[in-house]
């Protein structure tokens, strides 16, 4: 049996069941991700439909659903096991305040037409579509941890059949949020092509003059707005360990992160 | 007769000819651009020979020859005008550091095969080739002076064609630099594609809290390295107006900018 940790997440907002030093245990990338959801916008709808495309244990997912209380959140997982740690988080009774509005889905997120409809990717189902697709390219060198080789497995083409499916659930004007390594912004401006417009890219640095080590990327399905590049978010101050001010209350779900040019509302 | 005027660049380290008022005049965005450019590698054998595709009045080229007493710089213009302001800046006693290291021809830079050779744009011909392409969409308002327009009229395709000549002109390992708009990132990447790679992108931000207005990006002919996102250029401080310090030394020639990962050596 898998040693387990229930670890609370904004500062005990919300818990999650993770594998123990084994697997992909989330961290500060899916609470970027989730922190560039925005609420439901004044005179809007609700509900806020959200996807999490690989979500695993479902870290972002539940800090969507956590900050937003209109947000509804759907999220998807090819691994059955990792699945099982979001069904077993949703079931905790420390996370009532979410759990109505999480669903789990064991899926492919890479299926298409009928079959991805009936796995629960519906079509223009879903106001805003978040992704931190796994990495690892090919040429890396290989983890001896089979669970997390299956989060970090990088296929070619990944980028281009995750924002596929991005594309097909968004309604039109919806927002797609992901974060991921600068190596695959090419890849992922190509898999926007035209069905994404509006690409705004901000640079997430550890430390002022190092290179980024990540980029958040969010776009509009069917926009035809311009590129922008953000200015960066930098980790660590000069002090070099504590987060600056305004990252760490994205971290931690005090805030979140507004595009410039928003989608259609809700 | 057009009127004109001498100006002074690198705090009175070259001359150029301009037209007064009119078309493309040359400022911050031609001097970062001659920043990017490194001078020969200890040991490399001279010259260095750069190309500046759509080279205007030559402000690029000039700072690079001013700076750097290796190169060698051609400058192609589409534009009988600009190049002979260029050839006239050539002429100037003042520039006589570097006039014997500067030819300009008269050459469309999107060209090709034989008809590329024969303009000067020669295969394998170069170490560094540099470009600040025309912009203005055809969406941008029409500006009323038309020299301006001319090189400002950004065409459909222009980076492919521009990043195609590059790839030409240059030896496997030499260097691409080019300034740009964060817009344009989307064909610059697509532009590279297998002809370059060790993409470094930097972006140039008026203050600190501003979206980018330009973007910096090099490439190596042949390369396999990875993308890289650097840290931003911040062009003015807090008090709003002086450049900051490391950026006034590039835009007066004190400096470069050099990659992260470089080139093979000349």
């Amino acid at each position: 049996m898998t040693e387990e940790t229930v670890d609370a997440f904004h500062r005990g907002a919300f818990y999650l069941v993770q594998p123990k030093g084994r697997g992909h245990r989330a961290g500060m990338d899916a609470m970027l991700l989730a922190a560039m959801v925005g609420p439901l916008q004044p005179g809007g709808k609700g509900p806020l439909k959200v996807a999490d495309l690989g979500a695993g244990a479902g870290a972002a997912g539940f800090a969507v659903a956590s900050r937003i209380p209109e947000a509804e959140v759907s999220l998807f997982e090819l691994s059955p096991e990792m699945a099982d740690y979001a069904r077993r988080s949703a079931a905790l009774s420390e996370n009532e305040a979410t759990n109505q509005r999480i669903r789990v889905f064991e899926a492919d997120v890479t299926l298409k037409g009928a079959a991805r409809n009936a796995a629960g990717l519906v079509d223009d189902g879903f106001d805003h579509v978040i992704m931190n697709p796994p990495f690892n390219e090919a040429r890396d060198r290989k983890t001896p941890d089979p669970l997390k080789q299956v989060a970090h497995a990088m296929a070619e083409g990944l980028f281009e059949a995750w924002i596929r499916t991005a594309g097909a659930i968004l309604r039109p004007g919806g927002q797609l949020s992901l974060i991921a390594r600068p190596q695959s912004l090419a890849e992922i401006i190509a898999a926007c092509g035209k069905r994404f417009g509006g690409l705004e890219i901000t640079p997430v640095h550890a430390r002022a003059e190092e290179d980024a080590f990540r980029i958040l990327v969010s776009a509009i399905k069917g926009s035809r707005a311009r590129l922008q590049m953000r200015p960066a978010f930098i980790m660590h101050g000069q002090d070099g360990h504590a987060f600056l001010g305004a990252v760490d209350d994205l971290n931690n779900g005090r805030s979140h992160y507004p595009r410039r040019v928003t989608g259609k509302s809700v």
